[in-house]
C-alpha cells in the first residue's frame, strides 16, 4: 500500500436533532463544510493552524479539529508528526454541526496518513471528543452523519451503536443560518429535565414516523412527522420571529420545519429543488424584513457520502 | 354486487407496547384470536350472545363487540338487523389485545355486511371504542393491527394516522400467556407521568432501531432495540418472576423479551423457529418452577392480513 504524506478533507455540515429526533438523529448536507489539509511532518506532535480570519474561534489548544488530532496521535503513537491546516468555513455556534464538522475533517485526515487505516464508522468515538470539547457533551448526531453521510442514528450511546439508514434520498433539505449566534451549552441548559408521559409518547410516534418516512421516500410522511413537542416549543424563543418564518416557509410549500441542532439556523424541507427555492427566498424575506436578520441558505439532498478525500499524494 | 347476508370472521390477538414503542406500535399474531359470526335479520337493531362459558365476560350491554356493533348500526342506519355471535377464544386482561381482538372482529363483520363496505382503516376508529369501553382509553395499537395486520405504527392520534410498516417478516415472535391476571386499568395507573428528558431520548433511539430493523428484517438491530426503560421496569413486578424467565428466554436464544401489552403475557422474538421452540419451553418451565404458574404459548411470524373473512354467504 502506498504511504499517504498529504492529504486535503471536506467534511459537511450537518442538520442534527432532526424534528422529533432530539440526540439521536442527525442528517449530513452537502454544504457548507470545513476542510483539513493534514502531512506527515518528521518532528512528531502536532502543528495546528487555522485559516478563518473572520471568525473568533479558539487556537491550537482548544480548537476542536487540534484536539481530535493530539487523540489520534496519543492513542496511535505513529513515527511521524502532522502539520494541519484547518479551513473554517462556517462559524461556530450554527447549528449546522460546525464543530462536528471540524472534528469529522480532522479523523479523518489523521486516519488517512496512518499506515494502516481505521474504517469510518471506529473514528466516531475520536470525533466525539471534539464536541466534547466544543459544547461539554459528547454527542454523536453531528459527527456521525459529518463522518458516515447519509442520515444517522444514535441508537445509543452506552454502547455506542450508530446506524446509517437507508433513506430513500428524494427530499430537498433547505437550510438557513439567521445571523445570530446560540451557545450550544446555553440552549442545552433551557431544556426540561423531566417531560410528561404522555408528551413522550407523541415524540416517539412522530420519530418512528419519521423514520419510516425517511426509508419509504414517503415525503408526506417524512413532512407530517416532522413535530417537535419538546425541545423547538423551548428553543424557539432564542430565534427572533421563529413563528412567523416558520408559517411563512410552510405556505411557501415547506412539508416540515423546525430547528437545526441547537440553533439559531432553521430548516425545512420539500419534495422538489423548485419548492426549495421558494420556500428560502420567504425565509430569508421573512427574517429580513420582521428582525432584520440576514440568513445564509443552503439546499441540498442528504449527503450520503459525509467525511471524504479531496486531494492524497504521497 | 352481490348482497352478503352472513359472515364469520377471525380477528388475532395483538402483541402491543413492542419494546420501547409504548402506545403506538402494536404486532398482529397468528393465534389466538376471536371469532363473530354475523348475519342481517329483519328486525333492526343488534341482538348478541357471547359463546365462551369459561369467561366471566359482561353482558351484551357492556360486551366490545357488542359496543362496536351498536355504534356502527347507529352510524349506517343500515334497513336490516344484525344477529351477532362472538367466539370469545382468549382471556380478558391477558396482554394479547383481546379487546381488540373482538371489537376488530365485530367491526369488519358489520362491515361486510353493509351495502357499502368501508375500507379496513376506517374500521379503526370503530374498533377504538370498544378499547375504550374494555379500558377507558382509546388506544389504538391492538385494534389497528387485528383489523390491519402487520406491524402497525400509530404516529398520532389527533389526527389519527395509523401505519402498516413494511416489514421484512422473518422473525419469530414468541407469546407467553401465564395464568394470572393484570387489570388493563390497574396496570395504566402506575405508570409515571413524568419522565427523565435523559430516559425518553433512550426510548426513542431504542424505537427508531426498532422500526429500522423490522423494515430491514434486521434481527440483531430488533434484539438489541427491544429495550423498555420506561414501562417495563414500572411493570414487571405485577408479573411473578420477570426477571427470571427473562433472564431465561435470553439466555436460551432470545434476541429480545419484554412484556406484551400491559401483561401478564410476555414475548420474546428468535431468528428461527427451531430457537423459538426453545425460548418457548424455557419460558414455560421457569414460570412452572419458579413461580407455578402455568402459561400458554404462542409462536408466529408477523400476521401481515389482521382481521379476515372466513366464511360469506349472500
Amino acid at each position: 500500500m502506498m504511504t499517504i504524506n498529504h492529504v486535503k478533507i471536506f467534511a459537511p455540515a450537518t442538520l442534527a436533532n432532526v424534528g422529533p429526533g432530539f440526540d439521536v438523529l442527525g442528517i449530513a448536507l452537502d454544504q457548507p463544510g470545513d476542510i483539513v489539509i493534514a502531512e506527515r511532518k518528521n518532528e512528531k506532535g502536532l502543528s495546528f493552524s487555522l485559516h478563518d480570519a473572520s471568525n473568533p474561534l479558539p487556537g491550537n489548544h482548544k480548537n476542536v479539529a487540534a484536539h481530535v488530532a493530539n487523540l489520534m496521535l496519543e492513542e496511535f503513537n505513529p513515527p511521524y508528526g502532522i502539520s494541519m491546516i484547518l479551513q473554517k468555513n462556517m462559524p461556530i455556534g450554527s447549528g449546522l454541526g460546525s464543530s462536528g464538522a471540524s472534528s469529522a475533517a480532522a479523523a479523518l485526515a489523521i486516519n488517512t496518513l496512518l499506515p494502516k487505516p481505521l474504517a469510518k464508522m471506529d473514528l466516531v468515538r475520536f470525533a466525539m471528543e471534539g464536541e466534547m470539547l466544543a459544547s461539554g457533551s459528547p454527542h454523536a448526531d453531528n459527527v456521525a452523519p459529518a463522518l458516515l453521510g447519509g442520515a444517522c442514528l444514535i441508537r445509543s450511546y452506552h454502547p455506542l451503536d450508530i446506524l446509517k439508514l437507508p433513506v430513500k434520498n428524494d427530499l430537498f433539505w433547505i437550510v438557513a443560518h439567521p445571523h445570530i449566534e446560540i451557545q450550544t451549552q446555553a440552549a442545552r441548559a433551557i431544556l426540561p429535565e423531566m417531560i410528561p408521559l404522555t408528551i413522550a409518547v407523541k415524540q416517539w410516534g412522530n420519530l418512528a414516523g419519521l423514520i419510516t418516512g425517511l426509508i419509504q421516500g414517503d415525503s408526506g410522511l417524512v413532512g407530517r412527522s416532522l413535530i417537535d413537542h419538546i425541545i423547538e416549543p423551548v428553543r424557539a424563543h432564542l430565534i427572533p420571529g421563529f413563528y412567523e418564518v416558520k408559517a411563512a416557509a410552510l405556505t411557501a410549500g415547506a412539508l416540515g420545519f423546525s430547528i437545526s441542532g441547537s440553533g439559531p439556523s432553521v430548516f425545512a424541507v420539500t419534495p422538489t429543488r423548485e419548492l426549495a427555492v421558494r420556500v428560502a427566498t420567504q425565509i430569508q424575506k421573512t427574517f429580513l424584513t420582521l428582525s432584520h436578520i440576514k440568513c445564509d441558505i443552503y439546499i441540498s439532498n442528504i449527503n450520503l457520502e459525509g467525511a471524504n478525500i479531496l486531494e492524497q499524494s504521497s
